[in-house]
């Protein structure tokens, strides 16, 4: 099996040109000294739930912020490290590959040598397997090199995605200890950075000395919380999702006979799907959030799609405020046009299908029963009445898909769940049902249904990616240097050049919620603290964005093709639209405040004037006053953030 | 309708900076004189077809080919055309949309202003059906400026790929007539350049003064010959599907769990297939023109599959001399090699399914039943008792798709058949056999399935194809200028750089073959004249490389990424491997056949030694009874170009 990995390989022109490329680092990652100032102890996003976390994480819960400076900042409390003992550390990719994982292990590998070249990293062979079984491969400068800047987790391989069973951390644990190694670094999404988190804290409890550092890339997206602006992998991902589906908008407008039915990766969130529109301006998008919220039915969502269809397609007026819908992201206003056309692109996140309420109820049936341990074959007469009947509505196809056995965190199988075509199929039934009837006059609906997914995975990171991702690989340097624990590299203030860029860690705790759901009206359950995958916020400025455009797309045909990825020139520097738009900086924040309180500090020494202490005391109150209305527990505590 | 074209729309920053890009001419279509030398009369490719061709085009067999020189070159034929009064054409896009074709209309545009600027060009809107009904869009500076060097056909979008029965022929008479066209542009493939030869063969007949060109515009690369190297938009589509399935392998590599199934479009020939397999060197790749040589069924497709699988799978030693299959394209040299993997990557084209005999033959009486009208829920019940049992044996996503109604080139709806689904269903159902058998002892075999198409289809076009068609669409007006009627614009020996482009017209017909087949065993059928598809030459240089690299690529996983398409640096002036290995010339070599024969004429003039006519008679003689002997008609004419 080893020799899989880490062997040279050829690589094409474009290839070789890349693997020559060297991002740059922020200043303050510059040098051979590390300087770090430590925050506040963090709490958990949602009161609520900090308590079982923190009884969850008794070692790793509650631990400050950590700011990585340069090392001429001007800070009284920042620590300096200039000694740096030879390191032997770990590093394994888990979960769905994302590009610029690579740049991981480079950045790593780099900032170790730099500290100290005496320093070791292993890179787990086969993911999270490798890491139970101890096999590895020394990282060196020869076998970076056909890997630098290149996508996919080739160079180490991945398997399953977890490390959760007492077995599985027993299993790393006894690995981290014969390879007595100082730090385990996990790269991946919400899933692995708690895997991450539980370990440090095992680790922490079995007095290990390894510590555990988590590193965001993930292409959904979704690892999104006020510490981690993006993930990495998910710029490349959009970007070369965005091209495609350029590439069939302008064929659509070409042939002007079909409608594209398109289905792109992204887990349960709509990230991707988002992104992509603001990138490629399709006629529609239906965000799986959107539905969630309006609570539509799949009946509504197909009444909808043909409503637009018709719509796009009979020469005439078309009033959209009596269109209530069209489409779910558009304001309400009167806006009347002529339209003419038999053509459009329509986006599916593939985390639609679970957030259609009713396929929901009717998929936590199926699980449950599966669970159960009762065969596919007889759950259809399992069901209860009502999941029955919609469950033996659905063409063959989707009920295949449905009985499918759930992922590892409990959700359907989302990659191999066609709902691209169970709507395409719903719109084209409803369709010639109204041709027939006469309602509608247009011409006939054809639909070309499409899934975006494993094209994208493995592409070559943008540069953006490559940037992010090596820069977070220094980061896990400077995480282990301080001698952190169950923490997460950050880099925040991301929109702006990288030599603004404001690299820290954060403690993965400090990013997890606890879900309550009522399983039956008398009681409760308490989930397990855990990152939970970021919804797309339908209060944000990206979101925001679409609803101004919304009717625009739908009906005027803006499609805008950003072109594939390229790697000089024009659109080489571009960076996620919802990342640009939304103004984040949390990370800087802190920051100010931090030096707001110590400048109250400073002014109110013990010796200041009455009147001044006064002033601070009255004004202080009035402040913390508002602040304890604000932080007052609400039941959607991820929401507020 | 009409407003949905050719209107401005918003770029993005790469597509305004390709809009930009302003691609070179080569020094014999510079400056403002038209200079054309005139070769020999052509012949038809098929010595046995080229009754049957002139006597279909009395009017435009057998015309010369016609060289464009630069005004400057010393040939003393040569035509000098200084005079260029103001003319109106015509230009229209039939059939898939393939990246470049703007193109051709802009090359066209500039040249006709250049040499008068009062000359007008007119896009058809709506493909055929515009040219029929007479719809127009006169093409300006203005309109141009959004469209240059961008994908798709959206500028004047398109309809139907025909221009054949009566009825069509005649409104497009009407149409050149009551416009007042001196010339009409045709930018398609081989039915379109069909269409464009009839056409011009009526318009001769009937004395309109409307002269016929074509342009050799189609992703599927098929229209091959020896006056026609490549096509506009093939080298496009080959880059990004090519980066596509280099994503997927990087993909498969890094989970090492999925086998997938890339189907790709490009009619029934497998040139896209081919050149993508150089380009990413996929694990395997079959090809139609391979499987229809050595007749393989269906299942011998399948089962070869699962072999190469199992070899892959199962760890140990493999004679590939005994598993003579290993693929269809390698040698059969005994290889031993050591092996494990559990993923992998084949290519499949969408002409496949109609290249396995067995399946041919059923789709022959499955149209054949449709023509005669035989509803598509009776057509099983009417089946022969063979062609029965191979239909009912498909699984039914396979019967539904086999059922569509034909295209209008008699061929199967390729692009709705879905030859990769029904493949690694074979390949599941075999593999899970061989498991409970035990003669598999591998992994559980997982297959994911693409169709690449759509999603290429509409990409902004490489380089090559910008400057090639934009270069086309100069020689269109020489062709104009120079008075020609049932020509198609040329340009050789491609694979070198733009300024050693030979640019030239060749007549269709002489691209026509005939097709003999039989009906029944007492009767022969002719069929009308036709450019037919090129397939791939497996006797060829591009075949040869692949045979050479088989089974590296087979069991090695040699995968590489050529990345996405480059507008800019390493990777931006590639050009087909396909393109760059064949040594074609054809243009290049008959003009210097015609050099030779001059100069003979030349030093055998009147009043020569007896000796050197002596020696000159001997030596021609034997030269003319070789080639006579070479020449012989064979079955197989277009093989043996």
């Amino acid at each position: 099996m080893e020799s899989d990995y880490g062997i040279p390989r050829e690589l094409s022109d474009l290839q070789k040109h890349r693997s020559l490329y060297q991002p740059d680092l922020p200043p303050c990652l510059q040098g051979t000294t590390v300087r770090v100032e430590f925050g506040d102890a963090t709490t958990a996003a949602d009161p609520a739930g900090s308590h079982t976390i923190s009884r969850s994480f008794p070692h790793t819960y509650g631990q400050p912020l950590a700011h990585f400076l340069r090392a001429t900042a001007k800070v009284a409390d920042a620590q300096i490290i200039t000694e740096h003992p030879a390191k032997r550390v770990g590093i394994v990719f888990c979960g769905r590959q994302s590009p610029g994982g690579h740049n991981v292990v480079w950045g790593l590998y780099s900032a170790l040598k730099i500290h100290n070249p005496s320093s070791v990293l292993l890179g787990f062979l086969g993911g999270s397997e490798g890491l139970f079984a101890q096999k590895t491969l020394e990282i060196t400068d020869e076998i970076l090199s056909t890997y630098k800047n290149q996508g996919g987790y080739d160079l180490l391989g991945r398997t399953k995605d977890q490390i959760r069973t007492t077995e599985q951390v027993n299993a790393a644990l006894t690995t981290c200890k014969n390879l007595k190694l100082d730090g385990l670094v996990i790269i991946g999404g919400v899933t692995s950075n708690t895997d991450a988190a539980q370990l440090a804290e095992t680790f922490a409890e079995a007095k290990c000395s390894t510590k555990v550092v988590g590193v965001p890339v993930t292409l959904n997206g979704d690892l999104k919380n006020p510490f981690v602006e993006t993930d990495v992998g998910f710029d490349t991902i959009c970007k070369v999702n965005s091209q495609l589906i350029s590439n069939v908008c302008t064929d659509a407008l070409s042939a002007e006979k079909y409608y594209y039915f398109i289905r792109l990766m992204g887990r349960k969130a709509s990230h991707v799907a988002l992104e992509c529109t603001l990138q490629s301006h399709p006629n529609m998008v239906i965000l799986g959030e959107e539905v969630a919220a309006s609570k539509l039915t799949l009946f509504d969502l197909a009444k909808q799609l043909c409503d637009a269809v018709q719509a796009r397609a009979e020469q005439g007026f078309l009033d959209i405020s009596r269109n209530a819908l069209l489409f779910l992201n558009s304001p309400t206003d009167s806006v009347y046009v002529l339209i003419d056309k038999n053509h459009g692109v329509i986006l599916i996140p593939e985390g639609l299908i679970e957030s259609i309420p009713e396929v929901y109820s009717l998929l936590k049936e199926i699980h449950g029963l599966l669970r159960q341990g009762v065969s596919v074959d007889k759950i259809s007469s399992q069901l209860s009445p009502w999941a029955s009947a919609l469950f033996e509505f659905l063409p063959p196809f989707i009920k295949k898909q449905l009985l499918l056995h759930p992922e590892s965190d409990d959700s359907a199988q989302l990659s191999q769940i066609e709902t691209e075509k169970l709507l395409a199929h719903l719109v084209e039934v409803e369709m010639n049902k109204r041709l027939k009837e006469g309602t509608y006059k247009g011409k006939k609906f054809n639909a070309i249904c499409h899934f975006f997914g494993y094209q994208a995975r493995g592409s070559l990171p943008s540069k953006f990616d490559c940037d992010y991702a090596y820069v977070l690989g220094h980061i896990c340097y400077h995480i282990l240097a301080a001698g952190l624990n169950g923490y997460m590299a950050t880099v925040t203030n991301l929109k702006n050049p990288q030599n603004k860029w404001r690299c820290g860690a954060a403690p993965i705790t400090a990013m997890m919620t606890v879900k309550r759901w009522a399983q039956n009206p008398n009681s409760s359950f308490i989930g397990k603290p855990a990152i939970h995958p970021a919804t797309v916020d339908l209060k944000g400025k990206a979101y925001e964005l679409l609803q101004q455009n919304a009717v625009k797309f739908l009906l005027d045909d803006l499609y805008r093709n950003p072109g594939p990825l390229q790697f000089d020139g024009p659109g080489a520097d571009a960076k996620p639209v919802t990342l640009c738009v939304e103004d984040q900086d949390y990370m800087g924040r802190i920051k100010l405040l931090q030096e707001y309180l110590d400048k109250v500090r400073t002014i109110v020494k013990p010796g200041c004037s009455q009147e001044v202490l006064k002033a601070a005391l009255s004004s202080m109150a009035s402040v913390t006053e508002v602040l304890s209305v604000l932080s007052t527990p609400s039941s959607n505590g991820m929401n507020s953030l």
